[in-house]
């Protein structure tokens, strides 16, 4: 199992540590990267980490992970709640797909309350801020070693 | 009428033939756009074939259509579902525009039911696969003489 | 493949010509029959045509199609918004099924949007007057063909 | 109480055992009525065993029924779940009304959980395949003994 | 104006006066169609009166009352909430269409308060018993020579 | 029976006949009242002929029918849609109300298709311009010779 | 075949014959076990009758019959309409299950017209008092026999 | 306060002036832009005006007026229905933000009644054509001034 | 030009400034009425200005502009999401109508997202507290111009 | 605390104890108020007691009650249900506010079973007849107390 | 009059006054009983205090109340949302039912608007923290007098 | 932090690899505990681990847990879909809340597709098997953590 870890992050991610810390805390988005490294190399994977503002750019590296990855970890963001495009690309993987968010949807407003990635996602973490991803990244290194085991 | 048929391809049909090969066949996108050509070859008319997973490129195309096409054929695909602005750019054309499918909408969950795009389609061809686009390219070019002679 | 294709027309059908001709054009059911026949004698087909304002007579006919024909095209008019009944009928039947709309029913009023006869049908063609019955001919003959050969 | 039971059936069930064998069995609707007539014989009770494809008929026969039968088992099929028409046919009736179904339309598409015929009924056996008549007779028959015992 | 005014009645019409007298009191539809003729002739016109459980049928003499008619008085009953089949009848007529009930729609269960019928009909009189109907045939002649006035 | 007959009318009625006379004509509700006058006379009753744009005033003339009439004819225009306040009013009479409308509301939006007024309402008569009202004075009339025949 | 057939009654069934005797009638729970054994031992089986007003003792019960039944009639009373719990305990199941009720469910409170125990039933019966059980008892021993047979 | 106002064009609006210019005017897009500069200028104020087709393209443009602008006026169209991406960038900005349209969407279709972006808004302005730019553009400099006298 | 804008103001509106003045400021209706006549006056109008907790008085308001003003600034308050008599009243205007808030409705309870008025409206100006009145003068001068110059 | 206490009542109250009243009994509204004054006075209060059928009329009183009373009584009968005006005039109190009800709208219309007016109230009281009154009035006093406390 | 009147308390009120006492106040359900004891002491009643986390333990209770009470006090807290089986153990009460809520469920989330306990309550007080219970005291002590006094 | 981690886990979960072993695999719920046990021994941290069948023990361990957890992991199973009462138990709750499911919920019926649960709860993890407690157990640590280090 050489391939990497793809971890892809959808729109105003970017902005993470930057946009109200007092909420989301300083932890920016190149700190999550470096969480998810660390965490994938206990495990001895290597992570692919992207963050697009732009649609189809996320449904082109869900689609370069067919061929690239041996798990996605994905997080959509507002995408998420309104994407059946990049429903479509997630379906066409056949990898695990690990849907992951800093907060917890649930607490929000109603239109939060469903994603279109989970009708395709294998699990989901959501509610612990960065720590979400690290779980994600155990939890994708975990379904691949089971996806492998069973192939 | 010497302005080609548009044929516009929505998010994921790019991996047309490579996903799930024993549900969809093993037809690619290449393969469709030959059936249409030749299709639109016996009716006397040439095509223009585009595919992108970018919901802004497609309208752009769209528009393009506006000066450049005799007639719109489009698979919209997920973004069918979702996109007013791919409706809006529709509406803002004079040409015949024909909704096609591969597969029935109707068979599938009930967030692919509706469509924005049939909001401003002439009419639609949808469930036959391949065959689907053939017959959207004969509806395009039908509808495309009666615009025409009404003109 | 010698069995006929059925060609099967719902309610006020038979007004056709005659209602709203500005509207609808002054193409005549018969017309109909006369462009289905030519289009099926072109790919080596025979056709049924019929039309009845009654429901159940709708019904026997679909049951006839079981054993009597090779695949079938039906506009079911009114009854395709309403009847469980149809497509219970059409459920039973392992021919292709073909819907056919003389408009784009998603031009039109909500309760037109949805038809409990495209939850069994191949595939639909709609919006294209008369000519939708054509491509509905040409999509019978190819489903047939395909149903044939896997059979 | 000489008066029969009327048991009536909606659109086709006049297929029974000829369709999809390996699902619904290989019993017909005639298979049906001698079941039926044997329950309803070893009850003391004769039977009067009617099926139509055509909603008017089924109204018709149920009118029928007001003076002429002790009690009512229906299997609407189809029109159970569409019918205010039907519905107010067995409103005008004073007898026991059985609503009898194959399988268990709970367990399927959504507009199957439904019947405006439960609201006339006096009660519902479904799921049993066959048997239900059954004991959809011997229901009706103890029904029928006790209105006729208050009556 | 010497075309008849029709006056259609829906399902189960026929039991009139027979069913629960307590509550629809005991005139007959033989009486109605006494009542009609009366109020017809007083304002000059005749009268064609029917009655089917049959919506195929209904929908036959709708059609008939295209040519035959100067006005249609129709009591759908069930069939005005469920049946689009007659509506679209009813949208091919340029006569005068007045919707009549025996009672008030509104009055009573859910699935009463709207009927497909009305959004064809010129207008509706509803709740005044067989009194519903002379008020109709009223404004069915009134509306006529109106229609004919504007001609 | 000598209590007059109470005809109400609500909000912006008082417009009639200046407001889009090619649509509503130009009838104005000064004529309304004279051929209610006029209807009332032939049948034997007088009328008491209110317009308000004031639901409170709506309201108390209600309560004032509860002894001053023999029955009510009320256009409730805007409120009826609204007013549940207005409905508490008229389920508090005991004379036939009947509901009375220019136009059919079907044929309108969506949120006027229910009238609070209706769940009290002995009947409705719609969609006939003027004319309605006359055709509700005479449901009135008839209503309240019931009513008193049956007190 | 030994094992016997669960008979397991839901919340306030043990009131049964003191609560509104009128409407409800004189029969007790006891009665209903009674009948349930006569009906069981003329079929050849014993019967295990339990009731709870406790929704976690009942899903124990489920459990239990998971290898101690050979069949489980359950009248989930108010627990049918609200238990996700119990639907899943249900699920674990193998052998038939049939969901019985005193009266129709259909012509009660709307809160009361699904119930999640009917997505496992393999049937239903409702609406015959007591005589429900009966016809339940019969359709487990006959489902029970089908399930031995084709094991 | 140097920094200049943002003004942003969702899909379409580049055919301002070319589509249906008997509904839309002839105002081009570039029209708006020299309508807003002088009203800004009036007001002291520079303006950056931008249009795509791109969602994503419009959200890194909202990202930039976070440290870029004083204020920022959008006209999503048809993005304005569906993006809850945009609607996350709109949150992250503390400067005032206009969402302005040049028609009433209230008096169009349903689905174009809600916007996520008013979610996020200060304040609408809608239905002025071009004119709504220009009072879009001084509600933007007085709500920025208001802004920087409470910083 | 020379007829005044009507500003009507629903109700409660009287209560600006003494109500929660943190919130929304201290500003009273007083001064509101003030800032219109000033903007008015600066663009050559002349205001008539209103409040009303009366919901009829409000209709009288909007009737008596038919003929006596240029235009209509409205801020119906609560009637806004209730009234279709007000709605009715607006319909029957022809001059320019300007919807008005001093919040933006989006930003708060469900049922304050929709008011009928908008239904009517030329456009809106809604989130700048009483600034939106000044932007809703500008918008009924330059509207009013307008249908003067093409009428 | 010498401020009376406002007992506020909507439409048709006045009717009480006249209308229907072997369902609501003899008590007229005059006797309500002397109830109210009773157990206002036995509480050491004295009340301001007033009934309209003009919803503008009983928001000018609510608007009086900001400085005039120490807590607010009021059964709003129809107007609780549709007046978001009302509504907003109790959100402008600082006072307690207490809902009263005759009777228990749960157990009545659905439409019934909302009221705006509950959103602003500190508590409610329903379904004691008039009996509800005297509750309200200690409960009225007993949070104006406690108001009074924390103040 | 002998009996006691039942005060039964839901899930999680045996936290009260440990919970949140900066919001729920520092009053525990011992302090409750007190009041209560006090109150019916007052009145020339006892009561019985219970509290349960388990739902068929409140029904329990509930049944038990049939003979042993002359009223019952309920707070059904969570249960009362979601529980039909305890709305069915009302249902079997012949004596006055009183719902009771801590605070006013209208101003929190939206499945808390709604309780079964009130389809079956003859009233309801809520929303006066422990007072609410004082209140239902004499609440119920006041209905049971009437009922004893029409028995 | 000598607290232990609360493991609850909710009705039908004691059948844990019995049930469905080709699905939900072999690993029993003793397994569970032997996987958390060890995940928490690794991070420092004891467990405490209970499953029940009845709503109400959760609920007595879900207060339990209030002052002698540092965390709560809970998989609710079908309590999580319906019960407002064990989300007022985890409301009470200042500990951390990890909401844990076996599969992912949105892949499965709609009603499953929202959990009262996940409005209290922290975060989630869903859809590893086992492995979701595990993964549970380390956030319920890191969350614990950061909880107590804020405190």
């Amino acid at each position: 199992m050489t391939k990497p870890i793809y971890v892809l992050n959808g729109p105003n991610l970017n902005l993470l540590g930057s946009r109200e810390p007092h909420i989301y805390g300083t932890t920016t988005l190149e700190d999550v990267r470096g969480l998810c490294e660390a965490r994938a190399a206990a495990l001895g994977h290597q992570i692919v980490f992207h963050q697009s503002n732009h649609e189809g750019q996320l449904i082109d590296w869900v689609q370069e992970a067919r061929s690239g990855a041996c798990a996605l970890v994905i997080n959509p963001a507002g995408y998420g709640h309104t994407s059946v495009a990049l429903l479509d690309a997630l379906k066409a993987l056949t990898i695990p797909i690990i849907e992951c968010h800093l907060s917890n949807p649930a607490a929000r407003e109603d239109f939060r309350r469903h994603t279109y990635v989970s009708l395709a996602a294998t699990g989901v973490v959501s509610g612990f801020g960065a720590h979400s991803y690290e779980l994600a990244i155990e939890a994708a290194a975990g379904q691949a070693a089971k996806t492998a085991a069973s192939a």
